[in-house]
């Protein structure tokens, strides 16, 4: 195998196995690629209020250009900002808006259209409760639509909202329960909510991605078997996750990768070690790290200290954006009206 | 209308706002009939435990003993025992065993019957979080069905849980998600827990009841407002219910009534004013009440201080006793290992 | 005993049981007087924000006015809103600024005055939680006053805060875990927050009283036994409750006088029973209800079922107002800035 | 300066930034010495329930075993095993008669000894929660010393227990508070349990470390400025730990050492630059891994996801070595009945 072909094969693994932003996959392939352009990959990007949010949209539009990400062709749009990790409530409430405004062009929603929110992950383990955050959040309508208050009639979609929990504590698939509830709602249209894994911990509740390709298999902090998508759903489906945790190999390999590269460019000389360090399959690498990081490797992972505030001030923001783009007609300082807490 | 006529119209409203508990509403039926039987209504009692633990069996068996006692056909198990509320482990795990024993007498399972528990109830609100407690403490096994360890092969059958929410947070009915899981969990066993509303606080967090006849609209904490039955899931169902709360409304009135009576026998001379009040019908003494109470009757309950603790304590005996009584190759005391925490 | 005499000497035990806030001992001093003027004793209303805030101050003056009111001499600022039950955000921060212009009427606090804010209460009991919350929500700087940020410099006092548990947990009177604390830190004033009882549900969560008589004995729901005020404590305090239950036993006397009194009124005829009931002193009333409650009465208290989230609501008001009173030198909306969370 | 001088001069600095546990200072100090034996530092091995625990007394005798350690004189008995990790109830109670039992070597108590419990640590973060856990769980019997039921009466010591918070939420040192209570409460034992930060991942969550040395400032999870201990209380401390996290920054070193090193192993030839790194002074490596880690480190740390889970467990080990330790005349099996939960 030349090196062309091994690293094509490897490619949608590796990948996948460290990290869910699409923003960071393409960080990697253009890495290994020595080129920002790549065939059926499309990136454009944004700044708003004084730089202090960055989008990103990486457009995958070829068969090529997803397995060269390793993620499903479709559109990934990434919001960074610092602000997410403080109490910057001014902030909080333009990423809403964005993110709201940013929804309404992945998909065009009816008057009427039923929505379905599933927040994905596990209430008993912090890092991974952002889904059941955000859908306690919610303002569902859907068991109400027949005796609105007067102000909300025409003005509030049916929406309703589901935790459905994950398979190690219900011993069912997630898309299995999410798939029976949906074949009853019958939604037009499902949000899900996700807690994800990065591969930079500036990136750690720093970061929302929201997508129109679902949920993927394998990744994430709770580790779905199964993705969530249109096909196993059988409805059109935006994923919106928030990378929460580093997982212990990952962080140890980059801040590895950093420091030898760091160290070898003072001391360039004698450095042959260092280029057997660096012709290491990444994929070796990784494995020899996750093998002395034994046996907690998989259980473990890097969280920030203050991670219960931050993931609920996440799923704030995140609620609120996604009471503004399904309820349109509601003006956003009066959410809390509607709201039980 | 005549009295006769009266009375058996609002046997069935009256009962089934205030009580969950057949039990309780054979009682009632007992002091307005002036009589303990009744055609249609078979009661027994049996005593365990020194006196410890209490367990009453009323099974209803005709229509006609339906309508008087407001509760469906079946068969509704009663386990009263004050350790309930205390931490008296050896009493729980006699309790959890009776119960275990009790439910194979209530529906009979084969070898690899597949089970689903439904944890009704909010997370949010403690009384009403048994349900999903009970759920957090089931051993799930159907996942792992092909890959169980040595031990246990053989031993399990393949149980799931969920825990679908209030419809106040999900915007769906109950029901609704329950049926969604059966249609795709098919299983041979529906276990739904719900937490109950009692009549009597002594009878608060120490009474359990189990019967074949499931959950009925109308009653408990959360006030489900469809019934999870046979035939709205397309599968057979046991209900587990624990009175966790009395409603102020019921609280007040009946404190009323004994305090009434005892005040009347003291000074019978004059007491045309008590006749008067017993005179009153009870839905309509129970509607002022309820008036005067306003507004926060329906939503202001009567609960103990230490009731988090009790909700955990009650939630593990639950659990105990469906894990013995679903995985009966397993002993009791290994349990543990194959629980998380 | 003539009935004048009778009458005096119950008054401060029967009031103390039942309700801790001046207010309601006023309302019940009024009716039992049968005029709202009483020597010692001054009270005047305020309404603010189109009446959806009552600002009422008691004002004792002497000792006569304090036996009467069974509260010591001082003042007693009680805010009423049913804004405080809601997710009314406007009206939350116009209640916190009302309740630090108050506090400042109260106290004059030099620039650099010392402070330290005592949460009493449990943690782990929901109505039982609120001085905890608050304590959680408190911008403390004490530890940083030599390493402010330059926007803090000179705009903040040094404010510390505690929460000292409750004595079943710590088997130590709360006054001696305070006065420990007060001995090392030397503040120029204790700002303590209890939960409280109230006598009318109508009040639970809708109420803030502040007195700068301190925290009194016998009251509350976590029923302190000594009492926390300037003389046990060693320096001045301000203390702020919220009426978070009613007792069982309380709501049962108290619903149960209305109900008598109304259905008097609708049938004058022969109510010599009627008036046996009233002629019951209150406080035997009140035993004999609490028998009927038995076993459960003293632990068993009414709440609403959102409690939870309203607690979280109160603190954070709370928190503000001492946010806004200690740091004048803040902004209000820039709070959120030095906070977690 | 030659090899020797620099070797101990860094000594106590590095050893204290990373690890809290002896059993770890002299694992690093008998690498580094390439000896097992050092003067004034004394080891000695246990081996319980078929090897299962493994129990290390590190025994500190002169000033020079203390710098080379790192840590001050006394003793230090640590108590590792797997199964503190894993639902092993009978593996627990074994662990905590032998922490029990140990605890009698370090302090001789008086039959009627005064005892302080003090849970230090953070209620809200997970991992540093453990003392605020083991507090409630403590059998508390100093209020009710006057009041005890016979069958505890003579057999139970006059224990308090508090849970100061951390500086962060009180503005106060911890060091200050407790020394506030120690004043009122007067005990002849304080102990005090806390979560540690460890070098190694395998010893998180399934090691015990028991000292009479109290707790050392710079160290642990949330990482208190000063030091507990005789001086500063005023009293005579046991300090309990349990190693919860792994910094960030030391889990990456001592990851990359060791895969370095398998490295050098496989492929000794134009090891020039692996010379280069092994020859860093270990603190500038670990400041420059940390400065890469930037801007998250100190705030980060490795936990496993099942967190809250193993600190519940723990915490009841510790509770129950405590209960069995200060209140002798009860029988293991019966503590439960005057515990709430």
């Amino acid at each position: 195998m030349n090196k062309e072909e091994q690293k094509e094969s490897e490619i949608p693994y590796h990948f996948s196995v460290r990290t869910d932003l699409a923003v960071e996959a393409n960080e990697l392939l253009a890495d290994e690629q020595e080129t920002s352009e790549y065939d059926g990959i499309d990136v454009s990007e944004e700044e708003h209020l004084d730089k202090k949010i960055k989008l990103t949209w990486v457009k995958v539009s070829s068969e090529n250009g997803a397995k060269a990400l390793g993620k499903p062709i479709g559109n990934y749009i990434t919001l960074e900002s610092d602000a997410m990790k403080e109490n910057d409530l001014e902030t909080h409430e333009e990423i809403a808006k964005i993110l709201a405004q940013k929804m309404g062009k992945l998909v065009q929603l009816k008057k009427n259209a039923v929505i379905l929110v599933v927040g994905l992950g596990n209430w008993n383990v912090t890092p991974d409760a952002l889904g059941p955050k955000v859908v306690s959040k919610i303002l569902v309508t859907r068991h109400i639509a027949d005796s609105l208050p007067e102000d909300l009639e025409g003005n509030v979609r049916p929406v309703s909202a589901i935790a459905p929990g994950v398979m190690g504590l219900t011993g069912i698939e997630t898309v299995e329960i999410v798939r029976g509830v949906v074949d009853r709602v019958k939604p037009d249209l499902v949000v899900a909510i996700d807690a994800l894994a990065a591969r930079r911990t500036s990136r750690i509740n720093a970061t929302i991605q929201m997508s129109d390709t679902g949920v993927n298999p394998g990744s994430g902090v709770g580790n779905r078997r199964l993705g969530l998508n249109e096909e196993t759903l059988g409805a059109p489906i935006i994923a919106i996750g928030v990378p929460t945790v580093v997982d212990a190999a990952t962080l140890v390999n980059d801040t590895m990768d950093r420091m030898l590269a760091s160290m070898a460019q003072q001391a360039p000389k004698g450095t042959e070690f260092y280029q057997m360090l660096i012709n290491l399959a990444d994929e070796e690498k990784y494995q020899l790290i996750a093998e002395i990081l034994n046996p907690y490797t998989g259980n473990m992972f890097v969280t920030p200290k203050e991670v219960d505030a931050v993931i609920e001030r996440l799923a704030g923001i995140i609620a609120n954006a996604l009471n503004m783009a399904l309820h349109p007609g509601i003006r956003a300082e009066n959410f809390n009206r509607y709201l039980d807490a």
